[in-house]
């Protein structure tokens, strides 16, 4: 298992300066990390540190709290592909779901799955499941299928709660063929494994280094 | 003092239902607040609900990272106005500020202030002073008079901390006759008066009814 290239190396706190986003950079090229994942601020930058790498770019919108309108998502997720990022990991809208507006939530991930697919690239849908009822996660999961979105995402990273493997195993059973990406409170080797045996096919993380160097430690036994 | 027109009444937690913001704008129109503040996927919702009243609606932009870029901001905001928001509490670029792109913070506000203030609205920036050095505090309120926004506006509520008297003086002491909000942890009466003698005029808080019935019995005695 190249456990790199399940990593989406991330840098998405507010006051993130642009020496730590060289420093992201230089790292997933060195680690061969699927991609980085950066505020939207930063698409532009990260492109140029990357340029000659296979490492992608990925950023996020409506993060982290996902009540932005769909216009305003698709704006910003069409301006981010148009300067170069290729994932978007985008926030499910809460507020909808926890209204019963259903058929909001659905077309807020659909009018943005249209777009992103029309640019050639690929979209995961942040459930924030910290938030959500157990009927709630498998309300959203089957949106998404039919949103034909490409992944879900258990969290931001920036609310009550990060990546559970039971949440991660619930979204598995649910999405059939679809991407799975845990995300939040990742730390060590150990939970990443155990995540990817869960389901997880991508892991969003900003310790990708540590375990990556925990990988190295335990391959020398 | 009419304690309840320095009130911005706000409800911004990514799960808020749509009964919670009925129940905010029937709290603001009762207590006579300035404003309800809410993310923009609820202007709409917030204005029909306020109608009759003159109760504005404010909402936010580039919420709460601010790391967006600014064409993502001024969409975001002009749709909000459009929806009927006549008030937009923007985030400050605190990746600019900490990778000293002091020009981009400033294009950033200056950019939004031009567009909010051609539909006849008023624009707030956020600091997030949290995560400011003292520096940087003195040098975003700069930048605010030279942006010719209307506020600057401690925290968003969602960072390491909240509005603190000694950033309302300070913030005070630099902008003049601009207008400084303070947010996040205000919660009680005395607080809030605390605030407005530090210089605050006007303040973001989702205590807004328990601040005035604090009103009403310290008044009965």
């Amino acid at each position: 298992m190249n456990i790199n290239k399940y990593i989406d190396h991330t840098a998405l706190k507010a006051d993130t300066s642009s020496k730590q986003i060289e420093k992201l950079c230089a790292e997933a090229k060195e680690y061969d990390f699927f991609s980085v994942c950066v505020n939207s601020y930063y698409v532009k930058k990260a492109l140029a540190e990357l340029r000659g790498s296979s490492v992608k770019v990925c950023t996020v919108v409506g993060f982290p709290l996902g009540a932005s309108t769909m216009e305003t998502k698709r704006f910003e997720a069409m301006k981010a592909m148009a300067e170069g990022a290729t994932e978007i990991d985008m926030v499910i809208n809460l507020s909808a779901i926890k209204s019963g507006e259903w058929q909001y939530a659905l077309d807020d991930m659909s009018s943005l799955a249209q777009v992103v697919h029309q640019q050639g690239g690929l979209l995961k849908v942040i459930l924030e499941t910290c938030l959500l009822t157990q009927e709630e996660k498998v309300k959203a999961c089957e949106l998404a299928i039919k949103a034909q979105v490409d992944f879900v995402k258990t969290s931001t990273g920036f609310s009550t709660g990060g990546a559970t493997l039971e949440d991660v195993r619930l979204m598995r059973s649910l999405v059939g063929k679809m991407g799975v990406k845990a995300s939040g409170g990742i730390k060590d080797l150990e939970t990443a494994r155990n995540m990817i045996e869960a389901g997880a096919t991508r892991l969003g993380t900003s310790s990708g280094v540590e375990i990556l160097k925990g990988l190295k430690s335990s391959a020398s036994y």
